[in-house]
């Protein structure tokens, strides 16, 4: 099962792929961050956002992208944009059929460090230790997106295939509705 | 001046095309609503909205879109999906170079009004007179919709041709990096 993890963000959107199954060794494929200025048009940062997006799901191709589910109650200020990078994301997915996954922060956490309430450091170096990585990925907005794909493997693989039937079936139906 | 206004939400997103000039008679090109159905995966929903709004650039092709500004102190339960609504209406604008412009629900009402509180119904007679149509639209998001295109047009003309070229111009820019 290969997944593409999102740590969404507008000025730094981490994004993370990794290959295994539950229970098996996993693999990093691949790990980066899309960045988009600070000064630009709200319209071209999530323009730019998509384009990056995009293009690690044509290198990738992952069966499932799992994304960080946003709460409203995180600071306020920098919230709107992480929802709406979050936004473009799952669209990217949609768009090609591809299952989409939101797992909380502490979902996460507890996924790969054992604890919900785990700091940065330790989820960068569980993250490390499970990917057999020399160091720590960095920025951390990098660590959080391969974390967020590591927690979507370990989940209930029938579930998994179930989401994946369920989401090319609309696809399908969406595209009949709207031809 | 052709504007598409766009109110964001997922379970209705109210959509308005208007054509005219400031200080001349406007007219009401087109007016509706993209839905998605409460019960469907967010990234469905956001996937909806995206083939919706295309639609409407497809057959209008406005010269400007105008969305409204989502502030994260409205409700929290649905200020996430409205802010994930506006993602995509700003996305799927910024792909065609179409340049975008927010307005928040106060100069929305203040343009269309008179008066940055006014209500809902205030706003619908007032969108009814200004495109002498022979009822208000509903729902009203669609009004709203109406209201945001009025609104833009209604700014200065030469600050609106100048978001254009920088629009054009950006576009033209991102579209060279990533090549």
């Amino acid at each position: 099962m290969r997944v593409l993890g999102v740590d969404p963000g507008l000025t730094r959107c981490g994004v993370g792929v990794v290959e295994g199954v539950a229970g098996r060794p996993l693999t990093m494929i691949g790990v980066g961050v899309v960045r988009t200025p600070a000064d630009a048009e709200l319209s071209r940062r999530l323009l730019a956002v998509e384009q990056g997006i995009e293009a690690w799901l044509d290198e990738h191709r992952p069966e499932f992208v799992a994304v960080e589910r946003v709460f409203s109650q995180h600071n306020v200020r920098t919230v709107m944009g992480t929802a709406q990078a979050s936004a473009v994301a799952m669209l990217c997915a949609a768009r090609r059929g591809i299952p989409v996954a939101l797992h909380t922060p502490s979902e996460v956490k507890a996924a790969v460090t054992g604890s919900g309430r785990a700091d940065k450091a330790q989820v960068g170096a569980m993250v490390t230790r499970l990917l057999r990585l020399a160091a720590p990925p960095k920025p951390a907005d990098a660590a959080d997106a391969l974390a967020l794909a590591i927690c979507h493997i370990w989940r209930a693989p029938a579930q998994n295939r179930l989401q994946q039937a369920v989401a090319l079936h609309t696809t399908h139906a969406t595209k009949g509705r709207t031809a």
